[in-house]
């Protein structure tokens, strides 16, 4: 019933009624307050509706953070248009499987992608290309969108339960995969931040990390949605980050490997003391979690989420039980079962399943995948976890099936850095997996069957990086003669990994 | 898709895992922990399925505040039955109204409510009678109704947008209308409540408000949500509102005229400056506002909401705009409007629409009246406000059509009033409407045409007291031998009220 719904465009009307004049993004530019920013993303729906571009089609983003992408993302949500964005470190050929997938009727980039891009404008079958800042041959400006009309009413024409954006996650089966999350995920997600942080209108985030990644996407409209402000920039950089948090006192950070260590280095550097900061939120090292403390005002949240989750379903502060990711947010239920569904007692690991406001409502083009996914009920995560008597989720692991490395909060897949490093002849096998890692967290690590000789590691993982994005590169490689094989021949995975798990 | 859903028994699951040893509700005999509040829901939803009582149908509840009533909101949950508490200040023939729209498959009375309905277990057609306490006659122990059976799995069988209660609301049509409320709404008002007053496990509410009543269902599962305990009460009386207050470090309270003047009463007769309380949430006039301000560490909290709405859809602490109703809350959107539905300008007085996900579904069993008030998308409130420069609503008054008196927070139609007194022999028309009161926030006041001069106010008032509920009938009237008519000889309501608003 469309009387019950409220999108993330009406969260944008509301804002601009309770919040006004209170600024909403600050940019290098300048400031945008709630009722401009409004106004932004109207001028931006009218000129995509003159287009036209319609409800249900996509809009890829291959750009590093702009202001214009977070009004893209409001114009979006009023039309009812799926914002798609892609992660600007993935090579040509990884976007292009992207794309292909997505098949969207405009795509966004900026100077830095352009070049990775530059002739798909007459190849690619895609009508609309526009580009953040100057133009450039094929790719126009994408101010020019913004029309100078009176703002269409788009009331009742899409819902809560509409799609909103794509979000990529893991490239389970090369591509990756593309987690649908609604309006109602959105509202949903930022409600239980705004519960469990207690975030408020004196709120301000540093939107540092990349757009297209839930953690960011979610702190941004988090923090909008309890009338606080987003402090935007192009990209992480650590000395910039400290620059503007004591700038514009900034209370909000999200923060995976190596951003805390750099931030605290830098903080450190400049000489302060980070006042403003209250809530960093993310994946931390205790180490970096123990100066945060020891150096700053402000609390560490950890917990565990995943895209298909629209970020953490379970919280807290860091300190409330170190190690643990945390208790249940307020919209969702967590399971654990066992690999027959059936849940498994507290103490007992088992697959973490979800199910909740927050859950994502299917992989974009792939509906087999999703009921696979969804079967029972309930989202199947691929992650293991253990409950402990007073209710904290302790993360365990992943799935074997679904095992996947984490450098830098990106997600690797190792079957995705196993295809290619296959492709190099002589090589007669290979395991990929994640090892601890004190500057990224967790890194990737590649042991090769390989009888030839003539190949060193630094080869293989240079071959590695011309090929996929370069964050999948392997920072460790071991070349040997003979990978442990079971029965069938199979790499041994876990034979694999207690060997050379520890070797660095 | 299931996947997506969460009903309130997925809350009181979610609590139990989480919160397991903490009190959820502290009554006269005990307390109740969420794991064995979760186990009585259990335990009375198998006696409820085994009778049967089955998805869809109804439960009406006709009784003071108990344990038990808790329970069975719970178990309705699980099982998808629709909870149908009613008002017991309603006179049998009110109740009967209501019942039968309701039709219920049975009927959940108390010791206080028996004698009201002792003869409709054989004239009324509805199967299971049980009460609260000793049974009696055709009544059974409800506690009878918990079977020490393993919990049945009603998991997929409830989605979120599936009624959960229906909450009785103003009887514009002489029968209350039933405002269903699915548990989406309930949800979504949870979690509005926990960010506004920054609710968590802390948080202990005290439940001395009715049950049937949205206030004080709301107050009851936004703390339940939380995490927090309810000390639950069968009726509110302030001596004991004051000695459960710091017994049991009570922080949050629901009130309305007169509770807050007797419960501040109350603690300086008791010699308490209630150091727990630090909530107190509803509609209060400025001077018991103020004296709780002056004499407690609590904050007021007040805005505009109703049944439809799952309650307040603004809120403010009072002290942030005096007098005004708040801003507007995360997960709904309010507009003013004209008579044409058209939005009137910032600081010009309109019709409240609402639309978000706490909208209520509709009102049971009046399709044409929940379209009317679901025109164009929104939800026609019936009331007036107009919102200042910075957001914040100013409540106005209710549409004429709409008018509504509310003396101590009932509902209360000048139109059933009207239509009880129209019956006196001798009274040629009436006009009944609210005037400020400074116990009941308002009060009821009757201006009857009557020329024959053989009754007496007092007779009137009687008469009214004995034909509907006795909240119902005026405290104050005037007898006159001309209303004050418009050209068509309808009784020109406003010319009434200007001239006998003030008189007392």
């Amino acid at each position: 019933m469309s009387v019950q719904t409220f999108t993330l465009y009406d969260m944008l009307l509301r804002n601009a009624a309770q919040f006004g004049g209170r600024p909403a993004v600050i940019h290098e530019q300048g400031e945008i307050n709630s009722r401009e920013f409004l106004a932004r993303v109207d001028a931006l729906a009218s000129g995509l509706a003159a287009l036209p571009i319609r409800k249900g089609e996509r809009i890829c983003i291959l750009a590093q953070n702009h202001p214009g992408y977070l009004d893209l993302y409001g114009a979006c949500a009023k039309l009812g248009i799926l914002a798609y964005p892609i992660n600007w470190r993935l090579t040509a050929d990884e976007v292009l499987r992207i794309v292909a997938r997505a098949e969207p009727s405009m795509m966004v980039v900026d100077a830095a992608t352009q070049p990775a891009v530059a002739d798909w404008p007459t190849s690619s079958g895609i009508t609309h290309w526009y580009t953040f800042g100057t133009p450039s041959g094929p790719f126009a400006a994408f101010d020019t969108l913004y029309a100078d009309t009176e703002p269409a009413d788009a009331s009742g024409t899409v819902m809560g339960d509409d799609p909103f954006a794509v979000i990529s996650t893991a490239a389970v089966d090369v591509i990756p995969r593309g987690a649908v999350l609604t309006h109602n995920n959105l509202m949903a997600a930022n409600l239980q931040t705004m519960v469990c942080m207690g975030l408020t209108e004196s709120d301000c985030n540093l939107l540092a990390l990349p757009l297209f990644h839930i953690a960011a996407l979610g702190a941004a409209f988090a923090t909008m949605h309890a009338g606080g402000a987003n402090v935007l920039t192009a990209r992480f950089d650590a000395a910039q980050a400290v620059q503007l948090i004591d700038a514009h006192n900034v209370t909000y950070l999200t923060s995976f490997p190596p951003v805390l260590s750099s931030v605290l280095d830098a903080a450190e550097a400049a000489g302060s003391r980070l006042p403003s900061l209250k809530h960093v939120a993310g994946l931390e090292g205790p180490e970096a979690i123990g100066r945060l403390h020891a150096n700053t005002q402000a609390q560490f949240w950890t917990g565990y989420g995943q895209t298909e989750t629209s970020g953490f379903i379970t919280l807290q502060r860091a300190a409330d039980r170190p190690g643990a990711a945390g208790r249940v947010a307020p919209l969702c239920r967590v399971r654990l079962v066992d690999e027959y569904d059936r849940e498994v007692p507290v103490g007992t690991a088992g697959e973490i399943l979800a199910r909740g406001f927050v859950v994502f409502q299917g992989y974009y083009a792939q509906q087999e995948e999703t009921e696979h996914t969804f079967r029972g009920g309930w989202h199947h995560t691929g992650d293991v976890g253990r409950f402990d008597e007073d209710g904290f989720l302790h993360y365990v692991g992943r799935k074997p099936e679904k095992e996947l490395i984490k450098p830098g909060g990106e997600n690797v897949y190792p079957a995705e850095v196993e295809t290619v490093i296959m492709e190099i002849p002589g090589v007669n096998g290979v395991c990929v997996f994640g090892v601890p890692d004190a500057q990224w967290g967790e890194a990737i690590k590649a042991v090769v069957e390989y009888g030839d000789g003539g190949l060193s590691e630094e080869q293989i993982i240079d071959y590695v990086a011309g090929r996929i994005a370069r964050y999948k590169k392997p920072k460790w490689v071991v070349i040997t003669d003979a990978l442990p094989r079971t029965d069938t021949h199979e790499v041994d995975r876990e034979a694999v990994k207690s060997r050379w798990r520890q070797e660095a």
